[in-house]
């Protein structure tokens, strides 16, 4: 659980009021860094800042990245900044780039120059990078051979580069011009004969994505073939960097969140839903339930200039038309999230639609037959009732399409088809279900 | 893109006509597992087998898992079971037993025998773990050493074992009754003197999962710590299995996926949306249609004892309703998602409902506005206008408490909060929004 644990807060801050350096330094040296992290959320930034001390900064910088992001603004914020130069530089360039994206520009301009020249330069490039981009997500650090060494010379020099934590497992071949020409990995170094030269033990069919590509391509390559970390080349084929597998996986997280608060109609907040302030989760549904407001005004105009003036016809306004939104918004939710899993393409939308069209006319005549039943009770005859189950059959049949066909536009146009959300389906199949109900009961009735 | 290449089917098809070993050869040895599925997942299953004897089992068996899961039991229904035994043999732990799940038991037990008795074991081992369970997510091979030898013999122990994959870069130590004591990454003991002891070199506070924790408790272990995999252990603590990352990404994404279709009402199709049998999805989707259709009906009745005679009330009965949906849906998304991420937890349940309400106003109140200017057009006064602004404020309020209380209440009782679908908190919204209109129109009007 992120939350911090409420019964080390009291033994943390007794250590730090007694400034006992000795403990502090058991709990941050000790436990993994998550669990560090996790211990001491809840203790206020100066607090945390004198525990961190109590290590070096190689330690603070593989804890710091566990504490939630708005946590790490807020220390940055109250921390001395000659140490933030520093401990920008100890922490893994993935992680740093994170948080710089979360800071103030202008605050960002003003430690940089803290910071050793090698580590800004990678710092700029990886801020660069478009967010959304597989260079948003990638970091600098990774392990790099040529091709003509051996297996022995090979292992004897990665333990000379000895790169960060798991970027070790997966090395990346390059050419005298840093172009990525294959891969092989520490297990095929291991187990190979100390002789064999890399170049006979590398994979030269490489996986790989630009820098450019949206996150999502580099998410589906790397889920797909289940590799610890994919290569992130420029447009010359030049290795920049790599995504690992634990980023693809925050991603993943992240993009289905969006995904569902997209679908209920909810620019994404973007982070945790307990610290988005309130007047920005205002806005951020504020914008789309006033857009849905003004489109069910429109039933308002279209009920006032319907004929349908018998009261019981009225009494099933509103099943008529949750039916055809409950039915649409199954349809738009299987379509949404069959085209962002990589289920559906596009091309396949002539299956799609033919599918919905089944689905709906067995859903419409599961429902029309209680629809008719309840209909009678209250219809002035057993033939005027009819007008109900006809209308539920075409109203959800209507669902269904409306439901599949707008996220399919909407991906066709380019946009992402989440934006296409069940409240913005159902406010349109009501509109149009009234008219149909309208119709059909004329038509029945007169 | 999971679907098949369309480009190069003919010309497998043609080596297959021609007899072309060689040809087939190449192209299933040459490229990555995944891409060899993918591009031949188009073809028949006797052509598949085909193209899959032009190779040895073992890289047979790493390509079968890569098919969708439908086509993997269509191949293994129409092979000669001979050939199955090897196959199954040769695969992972953890893809054969996904496989062996979806498969009929009765099949099962025919095909068992033809397995080697040590594999058998294992078989039955994962397949007896429950599904959603850690054991039913890990695989059994893992690479394993006792504490007192050196990293150099660590090594060549490694060599021997010659573990598949990446299950090499994590490396459980064991004592002498397989208890789980500690772990060294492969990295590590690169790195190491090779003199050095692995008791001296190994992590010993060891983060781990027992086999019968819900695979939700693993995905967010693994998530948090950043692990590639996370170990197994029976009650009392021996090394059963790991769970590695590819594994917990693909329970990512289904998850995910899970969840969004329920909070659209549909129960998890748990496969892809072309591949579903559409009587099935029409139950799936059928049984949530019926029972809102059941709590709309209720809608109707309430409506029908409801004295909303003035024409112009009649009207606004869709866009009430419609704006109580909308914010209730908006809430009840939010809090799924926070609760199913951990972003929030039950006990956080008082800050929820409060910036729920705080929420509530402020929205309320910024649609009650548009909701006068339309009210005022169709009221025969102003003052009867003013029904539909503090209608709409009510409702907005009690729908955003309504669609947080219930996934709260739903989780409080040990529920998919999920299950609380938005179409489900609309539907409540529907009456008790007629309800609150009735009897604030009665108010104001009488």
């Amino acid at each position: 659980m992120p939350a911090a644990n409420p019964i080390l807060i009291p033994e943390l801050r007794v250590m730090i009021a007694e400034g006992d350096a000795q403990g502090l330094r058991e709990v941050a040296e000790e436990l993994h860094p998550a669990t560090v992290a996790e211990f001491s959320e809840g203790l206020d930034p100066p607090e945390i800042w004198q525990l961190l001390a109590s290590v070096p900064v190689e330690r603070q910088a593989e804890i710091f990245p566990y504490y939630p992001m708005s946590r790490q603004v807020e220390l940055f914020a109250s921390a001395d900044r000659h140490r933030l130069g520093e401990l920008l530089e100890a922490m893994a360039a993935d992680n740093r780039d994170d948080l710089l994206r979360e800071l103030d520009p202008v605050f960002v301009e003003e430690i940089l120059p803290l910071v050793a020249k090698a580590e800004r330069h990678d710092i700029r490039m990886l801020l660069s990078c478009p967010d959304g981009s597989a260079g948003a997500l990638m970091t600098t650090e990774y392990a790099s051979l040529p091709a003509d060494i051996t297996a022995g010379e090979a292992i004897t020099r990665l333990r000379s580069q000895a790169p960060d934590s798991e970027s070790i497992y997966y090395i990346y071949v390059l050419d005298g011009e840093r172009h990525l020409v294959g891969f092989v990995s520490l297990r095929d170094l291991i187990l190979a004969r100390p002789t064999s030269l890399v170049s006979d033990l590398m994979e030269t069919d490489v996986i790989r994505v630009r820098v450019d590509e949206p996150s999502e391509q580099v998410v589906h390559k790397l889920a797909r073939f289940d590799f610890l970390a994919i290569p992130v080349v420029d447009d010359e084929n030049r290795l920049v960097g790599i995504v690992t597998h634990d980023d693809v996986l925050d991603a993943v997280r992240q993009e289905a969140t969006d995904d569902a608060q997209r679908i209920a109609a909810i620019a994404p907040l973007g982070q945790s839903y307990l610290e988005a302030a309130v007047l920005s989760m205002t806005w951020k549904r504020g914008v789309w339930l006033t857009i849905l407001f003004a489109t069910a005004m429109l039933t308002a105009l279209v009920l006032s200039q319907s004929p349908l003036e018998h009261g019981w016809l009225i009494a099933f306004i509103p099943l008529v038309i949750a039916t055809g939104g409950n039915s649409g918004n199954q349809s738009a939710t299987l379509v949404i999230t069959a085209l962002s899993t990589g289920d559906c393409k596009l091309t396949d939308w002539r299956k799609i639609l033919r599918r919905e069209a089944v689905l709906g006319l067995l859903l419409g005549t599961l429902l029309a037959v209680p629809g008719y039943l309840l209909a009678i009770v209250y219809a002035p005859s057993a033939a005027a009732a009819v007008v109900i189950p006809i209308t539920i059959m075409a109203v959800v049949m209507m669902g269904t399409l409306v439901g599949s066909v707008l996220p399919l536009l909407f991906r066709s146009v380019g946009l992402d088809p989440a934006l296409m959300s069940n409240p913005f389906v159902s406010a349109i199949v009501d509109i149009v279900g009234i008219v149909i109900y309208t119709t059909i009961a004329v038509a029945v009735l007169d």
